[in-house]
């Protein structure tokens, strides 16, 4: 077991089955000693954890729900590393994260919702887990998830 | 003529000439080994082929229209790499694809729409063509465009 | 003073203090040569300076504004990335920028917003800041701020 599934499993976190490749494109790629993710949805054995948009009132996900979501975002996006890198210690840092999030139009709290995703690469990777990151509030997401994170690693 | 442009047309498919540079921002620059493209409209001579929001219902363009629509950013994209590289044999890996949907709210398939672009790029460069992908809706895009694909791919 | 900081002096822009990190993320990071930085909101020593979404007509950000706040976002990407490498000069090419305009949805001039960032990075390096670059009109950003952009250069 890799030091990095090491840390998650001590933090009370499973490193989920590599998300299955969809058509031509891939959960994930390196070239060049980066290593490239898919946009990952909050899914669970394939079934999406929660759904809708995200924000405070009657219908909506609320953003603590939302970070527990984006948390399995990063999670799938850990395993989509370990698919093609074979070893996740062969991950030397994080680089950059973009996470989007399914905003009602009033909420612009997305940080706090990201930050679910980025503490779980903090907890993964330690100082190599630190990034850069972009949050971003868009209209809709594929499937109606309320949060999708892609991630850049350099490794070795 | 390369190998991809000749499986391009073996597929039917023409590729365009390159976007015009437009102010200080250019279609594509490469730097170590990986080339980025600005992101792509669905532009045929200059003039976008569809414009509005995707989705099902009156007034909205049609999930099979976007894909179409999706194909011709993918292929503009190619040319924007042909343009940067030359030679578009030297494209070694499609790394990442990124795209954005303008997105009817209630509309979830921003991945259908997307593969009409994953798909030129698996008929361009075959194993090579393979891409990490992240797929958004969002709710309006330049020129009221339905559709825009950015790549990055890892090339000699 | 780098030559890059030189010449936005003689633009009459100043650098910022670069954005404070936050959490387990940081305002940019480097490998391979390639440097990213964060999501960059128009904060002038701390605080916004608009907010809102951007369009023609009442209670919306005027593009005009909203490109001088673009211009804004990008000085505070600049700043970053002097935090990452030290001296400026060491940008070899900016490569690619991504924009995220929070935009009412009848709003489809993105790119000119964008201008106002594309045209700092033509100002603080010359031909090096040329760069392929993605606009998308997004329904709401962190702290309600009408512009985000990010930047990944390559340097020495």
């Amino acid at each position: 077991m890799s030091q990095v599934e090491e840390r998650l499993r001590q933090a009370g976190l499973v490193l989920p089955e590599p998300p299955a490749p969809v058509a031509v494109y891939v959960p994930g790629l390196t070239a060049q000693g980066l290593a490239y993710t898919a946009g990952q949805l909050p899914l669970v054995r394939g079934e999406l954890a929660g759904n809708g948009k995200v924000g405070e009132g009657p219908g909506l996900v609320p953003p603590a729900e939302a970070s527990r979501l984006a948390s399995l975002c990063a999670l799938n996006a850990i395993a989509a590393l370990k698919a093609v890198l074979g070893d996740l210690d062969r991950v030397r840092q994080v680089l950059k994260v973009v996470g989007f999030v399914a905003s009602d139009p009033a909420f612009t709290s997305q940080p706090i919702v990201l930050n679910g995703a980025s503490e779980v690469f903090g907890t993964a990777f330690g100082d190599a887990g630190r990034h850069a990151r972009s949050a971003v509030g868009v209209a809709v997401l594929p499937l109606d998830a309320p949060v999708e994170v892609e991630v850049t690693v350099a490794h070795d």
